[in-house]
């Protein structure tokens, strides 16, 4: 409480600075908002941190000035995981995060954040932008957090994880020490590993030392820099537990009703183009990154087991029904989500996979 | 010439009105741009011409009114096909097609669209935003055509079409009058078909009377208006002929110059915001669409064999490595998107794909 107190007053001066201070254009100055964005990211962390920088940059040069957006890493301001707490208090006016972070305040937002076996980065934009997501999300962070919600990057499918030895069956799974959160983590614990909580930087030394046998972080390219092919030579595909994972703008509901509508929509179209953007960086740097892994590096792909998967898919199917069950804004998220998966699965089952499977029958192609 | 002569004369009328009209901030209507954007589609068009209209609406929005753009529908200033000339002249400023469409003028341009066996829609923008695409595109535009180039949005991936008939066999393929444009038809042409080339307005009755055999057109909600599922049942899949088709917004070069930094950046927000929103829509809206065709209109989903497939994917790739052998900028632009799906197959086979796959196993999950 007293740190809050303390950042409050810091704020407060900070935005007397910004109305007072001079902008290239003479006499337009009090129109001119200086906004801070918290992130729940390191600076520049590859796709997340780049992703979020995009967008405070875009705002700031679409509206000349007229909303400038500062970011802040996580801890600069206030630590990661209080971030939506200094938002919806107003001592900040935005932050940059994944919902899943705020399950133990809004269980709901776990949803918000997507779910295992459920939507592709493709489709869950589809359910966000045309399937009524934008006005649910909305919905429950006004309601929870004094928030608007604006949905603000995907990392793609994330690699279930880094393992230093072969595990093929689910028996090898009982026992073993893993890092990973979220949904994903329940489902692990109940066919039997070990879920260990590490914060991001003592993972790798970690699994360097053998204190951990396995570790989730996201995809080739945010993990380069983690080091973790350096330490496991397995790296197990494909992502169950995070298959598109959404990240979040939220917004200060006082400080977002005083933009103007022009601010409004700025704010929207880079928030929508910084989702496709930040994806297209995981996914057009992953490539590259998987083939240095593989290449250079001696890292093994390997594919979980069809027995694996399906376990996995049951036990996520139980683990996903008791959250909806357990608390009423999540069981509309999911009645929401899970009706709109349904169609999209028959959807891109006909068009997105057959395709992706007919691209690997043997004919000649340039390369 | 006579035309392009007359439509410049009415645009100067139109834009000297424009620089005349009043606006909602006095004093301000100097600063104030009134733009035309010419579009390729039917107004409202679902997909094509509601997404243009969102770019049109979005940037006169976050401009507050500094750059106020105004869609024509095709056709109303000049026919879609002479589109690119027109903004290239200078005749209007910025247009919305299909690369494809200019591949009489510049051939490299239909490989700018995608191509068959290509990329998928989110493959496609992690080669434009992250692997030199936008460069290459623009260079092309900027060389060919007089036009800065930006990417607005994707119809995802195409169903080849409908046909009255199964069709099971290469052989059966043999003779069969097809409505299908690009290198698609190409290919078709070189395993037998007989290619006819038909508007949009007279496909639906050339179906139903039986003049063709197999109509391609887009993706099922891009298709439900046409009818095509009233005169023929079966329906395939999947759609390797345009897997994730990009669309275009073209500027006139002068015109794009003459703008400030700030609108230059909410016209690339605003074309980004369009990239993502329009695919979800067509995304969104094709999944309910295809159950209803499926459910209450008695379709079938033929998948086309793997011998069919395989056979198109070589033919496919003989005509792609002859289009780019035979033009210097086709060659430029297909080197550089033939290895970045190489190293894209590679990641989606690990990732997107097998995940698809395994979504299919058989575990019980809620719907």
């Amino acid at each position: 409480m007293k740190r809050r107190k303390m950042l409050k007053t810091a704020v407060t001066a900070v935005g007397a600075a910004a109305v007072a201070s001079t902008f290239p254009k003479p006499g337009l100055s009090s129109n001119h908002k200086k906004w801070r964005l918290i992130t729940t990211w390191p600076k520049n962390l590859p796709g997340l941190g780049t992703g979020a920088q995009y967008f405070a940059d875009q705002v700031t040069k679409c509206s000349g000035g007229r909303l400038s957006i500062q970011l802040f890493a996580s801890g600069e301001i206030v630590p990661a995981f209080e971030s939506i707490d200094a938002v919806g208090a107003g001592t900040v006016e935005m932050g940059h995060g994944a919902p899943y972070y705020w399950k133990g305040k809004a269980p709901a937002s776990q949803f918000v954040s997507n779910f295992p076996f459920g939507l592709t980065a493709q489709e869950y934009n589809a359910w966000y932008y045309y399937g009524g997501g934008d006005k649910l999300c909305d919905e429950l962070y006004q309601d929870a957090f004094g928030c608007k919600y604006i949905i603000c990057g995907n990392t793609g499918i994330q690699h279930p994880g880094w393992c230093s030895k072969e595990v093929d069956t689910l028996e090898q799974f009982k026992g073993l020490k893993m890092r990973m959160p979220g949904i994903g983590a329940e489902v692990m614990k109940r066919i039997g590993a070990t879920v260990v909580n590490l914060p991001g930087s003592e993972v790798a030394a970690a699994l360097a030392s053998g204190t951990i046998d396995w570790v989730e972080w996201n995809n080739p390219y945010g993990e380069a820099s983690m080091g973790f092919h350096r330490h496991a030579k397995y790296y197990y595909a494909p992502g169950w537990h995070e298959c598109g994972t959404a990240l979040e703008l939220f917004v200060n509901s006082k400080a977002w009703n005083s933009l103007d509508d022009e601010l409004k929509a700025i704010v929207i179209q880079c928030a929508n183009s910084t989702n496709v953007v930040m994806l297209s960086e995981f996914q057009g740097r992953s490539g590259p990154v998987l083939q240095d892994f593989i290449k250079n590096h001696g890292v093994k792909i390997k594919m979980l087991s069809d027995e694996v998967l399906t376990k996995l898919g049951n036990v996520a199917g139980e683990v996903i029904s008791e959250l909806a069950a357990a608390d009423k804004m999540s069981g509309k998220v999911l009645k929401s989500m899970a009706k709109f998966r349904t169609e999209q699965v028959a959807y891109s089952n006909t068009m997105e996979t057959a395709f992706l499977n007919a691209r690997n029958l043997p004919f000649k192609f340039p390369s």
